[in-house]
């Protein structure tokens, strides 16, 4: 049987690829065992990849007052929010690994009031889900919130840059029908050996 | 009087700036005669700033068969759509200057089925408020109706990312309270010179 | 090239109108220098003409705690919310002239919080967005927060039914298709000489 | 006990109101038995009272393709929708009186779908509804539907216009707490003797 | 003429009927004059017949802190909200006849805020319509506004689990488009001989 | 560390709760090798706990037209749009369970459209989903679509009751704060040994 396809528009083999793109590809496949799709399908649009990665790297890799599991549950919580298969399937394994816990991403996905996770998260994420949904309605009050739970203006900045980029990124996954890839299913489901 | 303050954040002035992005202002400012403030805004991140305008620049400068005004008219009705205030006036200052139509714009932001448009156009910005507002209901016939419309999945896919990219910027420009320059409120209403 | 038709019902030449309300257009033309669609359109049905107009001038012509220009702010906003093409553009002329302020009608059209208004006009914006849009809602407490920033129950009466009128504005423009005049989108716009 | 109060603002006394809307209500009075409570609430603004009124008379009394009851029938669906306590009373009594049917009011303020009515007349009520609720989307298939059941454009405008009148009417109803009278509860339930 | 039809589904005969349903019918004949259409309409599948009316009795026949009024207001309150024309209807009916008055159900099916009902009975019905339209919001402090009304938590569960119910029970009444029987619009309106 | 609490409510021990209550619940660990917390935080009303499981019983073990994955599916996707925790995660387990794939319960609880599933399968949650999200707009040609891909009328019945029931489910599992199983998470995502 053919395998599903990954995605609504054609995907380049590794060969025709631009050098800097199958390079990073090849490295993530080195770390994960596997290349996530959003790798492979949006190389159809090279200069639309390094715009996307870099923007990606910048946020979610940064130092800052957010762990890297907080950044995670801002992805799986708006994303859930906006019913995008993809993320809430690939990050929601990210989330696993990152917060060694394996009920957390499902959690979070469907109700992050009711989540294994601190009162401060919750407020993280509350604002996070005002500027996927009703960005219009921020005002002062809200950051002011956040302050009382000791996030500094960068870290708001850093929760709301993250909600608004993966705002593009769940339209980009609806657009193109990405498929998640099975591995992210399973993964930080199961004890480490 | 003092100014009124055009974001939340801290706005850093141009001597502190990297090169590159110092240099790509003074371009702008040369071009049109003002800063932009999305670019101001934003320089507070420089990793950030660049991955933005090279994602912005790989959507909205590339070629294909979408025109420049067809660009600016997504921008345009999917902000209205989220009550952006900086894109609605920043954007359509440039839709008013590409489309050489001083009332386009401001047609196309509150309700694009009364605006001065081809069908084509409508039917171009009835898939993209699908992709601002409900991604999720994406289904195939929506692309055969702009096939319909002589659209090919290349043009699809730009329609589909550009609304995407503005879902992130609408948000990023709620979260910093962007404010658009005084110059955009007037650019392009008046017959050129 | 023929004009666009500024409305979806036939609208009656100046000389089969009644007297009373052929005089009545030829005084706004007088004044305004052209005439509003709203009044040739509506001009259709000489009865409802008659009562749409005493109704307005009722709640926009009289004295009150109210300024001319809060009165128009009332109109863009809900307007706005009810995404009314004739009316943004119609009546956000007539707020930047009543106002003296260029920017204020596209600011309050998109979103009243990021206005350069003040905070008892804001408040007087969040009541009357709850009017247009969840009436049922409407509870004692809301009252107490307008008057506490000084507005008498005569002036919450104003700010609700002129809300209310603009409903019905609003629904009958978009019935019609009323198209708003070229004139108004220039208005106010520029610096008196 | 004292009655409950009908609505937020003073009510003028019969004696203290300028004699054509004292005779007015005089007139009401004499026909229905009891001054709907509507009259005596506006009442505490004239100039205001005598366009609603006029408004009123112009959209309901007028000859037409649509008979009273229709015309009612529009009020109650959309003020059901609205969640307007004084218009789905007392107009769903007027309904019942019109339509000689005791069941049709409440049926139609819950749901035109399952009410005892023709198709044209369900017809009638979606595009009232979209009127009512999304004015916005209105395009010429939805007139075109109506033509299908032989509605002519100027029933079109009338069941729109209905529509938008009783938008404002609702919002004005909410806005002052109006209550409906309790002899509208009752009305049109009996069988005439 | 034929009656209309009381549902989309065959409605089995008295005859044919298991008999603890048949003798359940009878009873309700025998206490209120006539079936009530929610009895023949669910008899088309007698086990799941027998677990609707269990589960109705132990929420609305049981002890506790809730008035048979109250229970019944929740029903109206909610079943207004999801527009469910045989609920409104039935239970408007049977609200009237526990609380002796006629006016209640049709203000709390409308607007529960307009009802002449005490504050205590507003907040019961604001956290019930709570549950009906948005139950994953439900946090702590929605208990406690409760809790200071004077409701225990057992009450709560009663208030919630009714609302439960009546999701359920809206919902097939309106899968199976279920006719509300005529005599349910008057019960209760008239003053008791 | 305590484990957290599985709901808001007190939980009955096994040996205080009625013989028929306790016997299901060792019948289900039995089985399944864990109680589902359903069971132990519904038996703190052990009518209602009756009522649930029969009716339960009644839609999810009958026969008919659907299988026992379909009656899953429609649990998992209702679940879904109403953001449900407990029922997402407990029934998605039991989905996977049998639909003997590990995939198929995160690609349902999110987008039923890019689901692993059959076209027929599809058209059932499209049903489903309008009935748990607005019944009242269903009409005759909502189950002609069903009858298109060979749904029998009482197939309708249950694709429409089963997700009546879940309405009811997913209200009282958010009042109660239920908590899913920690097993649940990861039943059914290993392949069979």
């Amino acid at each position: 049987m053919d395998s599903p396809a990954i995605g609504r528009y054609p995907v380049p083999s590794l060969s025709e690829l631009p050098d800097d793109i199958r390079a990073r590809m090849l490295a993530v496949q080195e770390k994960a065992g596997f290349i996530p799709n959003v790798f492979l399908t949006l190389a159809h649009r090279p200069d639309e990849f390094r715009a996307f990665f870099a923007y990606h790297d910048a946020l979610m890799l940064k130092e800052g007052g957010l762990t890297k599991a907080e950044r995670e549950m801002i992805v799986v919580a708006t994303s859930g929010a906006n019913d995008c298969l993809y993320c809430i399937v690939a990050h929601g394994a990210i989330l696993r690994v990152y917060a060694k816990n394996p009920l957390v991403a499902d959690q979070v996905a469907a109700n992050y009031r009711k989540a294994d996770i601190t009162e401060r998260q919750k407020a993280m994420l509350a604002f996070a889900l005002k500027v996927a949904l009703r960005s219009i309605e921020l005002v002062e009050s809200d950051f002011d919130k956040l302050r009382a739970h000791g996030f500094s203006d960068e870290d708001i900045w850093d929760i709301g840059a993250i909600t608004a980029f993966f705002a593009l990124s769940n339209r980009m996954a609806n657009l193109i029908a990405m498929r998640p890839n099975d591995e992210f299913f399973l993964l930080g489901r199961l004890p480490k050996k």
